[in-house]
């Protein structure tokens, strides 16, 4: 299959560009029998919506999503899911001027040498406004996953710009547009977002997600890990540049001793390895990491050529976040719910004939 | 297709375990008339295999491949090569006391979940020695990528637990068992891996790798991005926990004006972004680094249990490599070059008909 | 992938139900630099449309097609194109009364044992109204084609019934309702069908499709050949009982001297092999041929089930097609193309490395 | 994936050629858990083998296949099963004479326009030989689908040139060469075989199959229907011109009345359908029928040309099937297997939800 297509049983075919008519999503292979309706996905949406804040972009979209087939009486039937996103704000005049321009740090130039020519209206394709119908697709498989197996999957901002953050209250995630888990640090991250808006720049982040309650036993190996699917969902993410499991970069520094998670009857001691072991899911929780590089668009000047190769001067001036990663928790929460429900698909598909009952420890987790 | 294939247009597809009779691997859409033969896969095979060195695994292998198919009158048909690494040195003995245990750390438990049996000899499909077929595999693609366009993959040791290294020498490469490119700091890294061969303990490792010369327009927005996939290869990887491009995590600290990689007719003058925009190849270096956690198997006694659920010590006594990483170059390098080489082909299958002519810009770059 | 999605390279993935809000599809992979626009779709689907004749259903639907992606300024951009298609007839008080009742030859029965549920809404998925979009996706592989390699793709009436029709006069198939190619014999068609809708009774076809100026050399062996990814596709289409390339069932009865295509400078001297031979063209005509079953809903009453178990009698008043392969022409053409288009795209990424050249001799057919 | 590879969830990669050193294959997706061994495999791949009666190709070949993993202590563990099976008959001396030669209805031409280049020693890639590893891929899934849900597969001679053959005594269809299951008529069909054998020239034939026992629910609409995935699986064996499920080509001419099959609580009333609708499995049996072309290389001179276009008579005096057909009959029966394996895990892990339970009418036909 092509490039827009991810997962294999439980697939999501994406299409739209950030200033055509409409962004969707094809889902294909979900279970029947799953109640879901538009306002199931529209919460999700919401939260990854820009405009919410005086943080991120100020660009007006309702991401009002609709299901168009798939669903009936209130249920999924087993047919393919198609999810409809219409853009409202398609201002495209504000674009004219970048149509021969290749922007540094956008994909102006790797689109035009790949295709001959692109849709220069806000990235087209290229644009996080793609990720969207990620959030409405994720969405259904987060529903099914917390149903039918209590996988519950939380995303948090965990770094923004050189302010690491910890996660120490759940609870408050949500309730701030940062997704910050140290509810005693918002005025520092708002200070720090003012003082970067006035500079007219940009910062990266990174964002923290995680599973709980996902049963041993996800994930195909060699190849099909869940930690490498987890890898290349994550990656696949707009401005994303790294992605870690566990204790990720760090275990390149630890001794055998510290690393290894040792077991006890009453479960594993720790979790340095981020739930899987061997990419197969071991019943601690999934913990990944992804490190986003800072917004592009910029209105400080910068050198680029256009598409003859002359130098240019280029200054953006439109609608733009300073800091895409405040807004991608919600994507990196959806990717994770694809991984998971593609591999929870698989793996009964395969192996329901094994008896697995109680898994033989719990997955008790002390660090 | 299940989890023991990689790739989509070009794909391997591995078999074996590491006390079985062989491992094997299936190379299939390998463009026909490219010379190659089992000399030419067997020099990286020498560089990965374990025993050369006192600072990895004693294990003796020969590794050497036979070609089986796909290959006539010295060159490739377009027909499927089979690939057989036969195992010698099956001493499955020492691995009988772990039958019914899970070693923290491995895969034992994971499998045994999953699976509800697990062949315990030694790793089985879970060890690293399934790697020996994907760097033959990774080889055909390397001499292709090489002949035909030029593009050269290297990889070198960046981090040795916490002794960080630097990639000044090229040359020097493969002239140590460490992939190490900075010579003069040898006999750090020998003095460290004897101390820590004495303590019984492992540690962890990252590993770089890069392509030169790769043609801007490779990779498949949005899912198969180029730096998606090769973060699902290098996590696919044993022991990897973190995979990054370019900048990686030091993105998230980077503000845009910094990050933003600014072009000038000249070629772009810094490369944070790694070689890829939007996910798609710009002609600067593909770079990217992974890391390794510390081998599980050390002498040191940990905790876990039994398939019962019964706590018992754990302690290794067999041939394992105290670093994992040492031995990963040739298998991040074999890696990268099946997603290039897939990438390449399905590039050119959807957009031969573009007139890519030279690219807009060189790709010099100017750290 | 899942089942909803046909292709490899040049995928397309279909969604919606028959009384649904709209049925679409997403096209993936196209090459950029297309001109395509919703006119160049509108043709087959007017063909394929109900409603055109009183040989047809006489649900009015206007099939309109709306691209919602991958076309900027006419032409595709190598972004995954979205079609729909909006239903506007969806009398679904029709089909109140089979909620709980198996319809003899449908997929009620089936998709009942399968889902657990059903969209009973006229067919729901099972419709052959799904086709719609078919041949919207396939009309861009046809342009493409047609454009770029000069493959011209044709689809006629073989069968009526017991009525067998030759293809004499190619320009007179798409000026008459049946696709017949045989203009005189069309006074006894619709005095046949006529004679049938009186009658409450339906009736089976099948139709012939080729393929001409197609290049040698596409199709893989050995699973993915060009005539068994034909044979996938055409069986895809509702009502499909039966696909035969070249001379097909006759082969069986047929002696080697007779059947093999002998081969002159000037060109193959037969086409029993129907341009395929291990699995790859030839150059020749691509030719192949698919029975249609009769419609199962007839107003002739039947014994069925309902979803109890009990017996129940079935009477089909709806509007339905009296014969479903009078207007399978146009599914089998775009069927076709999409299978041609798949391989062509998967071929030169595989092969373009190959100085094909001229073929080493015409297609010329002389039978 | 590239075209050596059938399945989704359950895939079997082949590869090899007819004079090379080995044929292979590599079948992923196994459930753990199922007691297999060489001799399981041993018995279909005797049935295929050539050389067992005076009317197949006197070739001789051991067909020995190993296990090379996948299999532990007996058992299935899970991860992919290696099959080899060496060459043993390999004389190329030959082939020699055919080297720059394009034998009339063999792969020949197609394989150089397509590769530039060709395996030309007994057909390389697209010998026949190839299915003997497609036999023992089959024989895993059928000894699971047998031991696990009772399936039963059985094919038969139901043509060999002229003469048609009913099934009247599967019992018997084990017991002769020709896999014929009308026993008072094998000396007709000795007779018929002599004579052609005699006269130099070769035979079609057609081939039915079947399977007993399966569950209603398997295949995925609406391109990965069970029906389409066997025309493809059937289409892909050499020599197959046609391919028809249930009342297959004969639908073409039926009634609505005729064709569909009434349903009571005591079963369907007959089985024109051929044991799908809508593409899913409804628990009828599944019978399908495969027309195969006389094998090409016979005594009797023919016309062709050479790489460089020149005109060549070709006469072949190898040891070749006078008709293909005869040992075809274990290669149906192992794609079927194939085809079903694949879709009962795809469906069981999509629908496991589904409280499937009893069907809601038994299987019984009645015709």
């Amino acid at each position: 299959m092509s490039g827009n297509t991810f997962g294999r049983l439980f697939t999501v075919t994406t299409f739209g560009e950030s200033h055509g008519p409409a962004l969707g999503a094809v889902v294909d292979g979900c279970p029947p029998g799953l109640a879901i309706n538009e306002a199931d996905l529209q919460g999700d949406l919401d939260r990854r919506k820009p405009g919410t804040s005086r943080h991120t972009s100020q660009r007006r979209e309702g991401d009002e999503v609709r299901i168009l087939s798939g669903v009936f009486e209130g249920q999924t039937t087993g047919a393919p899911i198609g999810l409809l996103i219409e853009n409202m704000d398609q201002r495209s005049k504000d674009y004219s001027k970048i149509s021969e321009l290749f922007r540094p740090g956008h994909a102006d130039y790797s689109y035009w040498q790949k295709y001959g020519t692109r849709d220069y209206r806000g990235g087209g394709r290229s644009s996080a406004r793609e990720t969207a119908v990620r959030v409405a697709a994720g969405g259904i498989a987060r529903k099914y996953l917390l149903e039918r197996l209590g996988i519950e999957i939380r995303g948090w901002l965990s770094q923004l710009g050189s302010i690491e953050l910890a996660l120490e209250d759940w609870a408050s995630v949500d309730t701030n547009p940062f997704f910050c888990g140290q509810p005693e640090r918002l005025p520092e991250l708002e200070a720090y977002m003012d003082g970067l808006r006035k500079s007219g720049d940009s910062v990266g982040a990174s964002v923290g997600v995680m599973a709980r309650n996902v049963p041993p036993g996800l994930g195909e190996p060699v190849f099909d890990r869940l930690d490498a699917d987890i890898a290349h969902a994550l990656m696949s993410i707009n401005a994303v540049r790294g992605v870690e499991i566990g204790a990720g970069f760090e275990s390149a520094a630890q001794k055998g001793t510290e690393h290894r998670d040792e077991i006890t009857p009453e479960g594993f001691l720790s979790n340095h390895a981020g739930g899987t072991l061997g990419g197969i899911s071991t019943g601690q929780d999934v913990v990944a990491r992804m490190a986003l590089k800072p917004t592009s668009s910029i209105r400080i000047p910068g050198r680029s050529v256009d598409i003859h190769g002359d130098p240019q001067e280029v200054v953006t001036t439109g609608r733009h976040d300073p800091c895409v990663g405040i807004r991608a928790t919600p994507i990196a929460e959806a990717m994770l719910a694809l991984v998971l429900m593609d591999h929870y698909l698989r793996h009964r598909g395969q192996n329901a004939d094994v008896d697995s009952g109680t898994p033989v420890i719990p997955a008790r987790v002390d660090d």
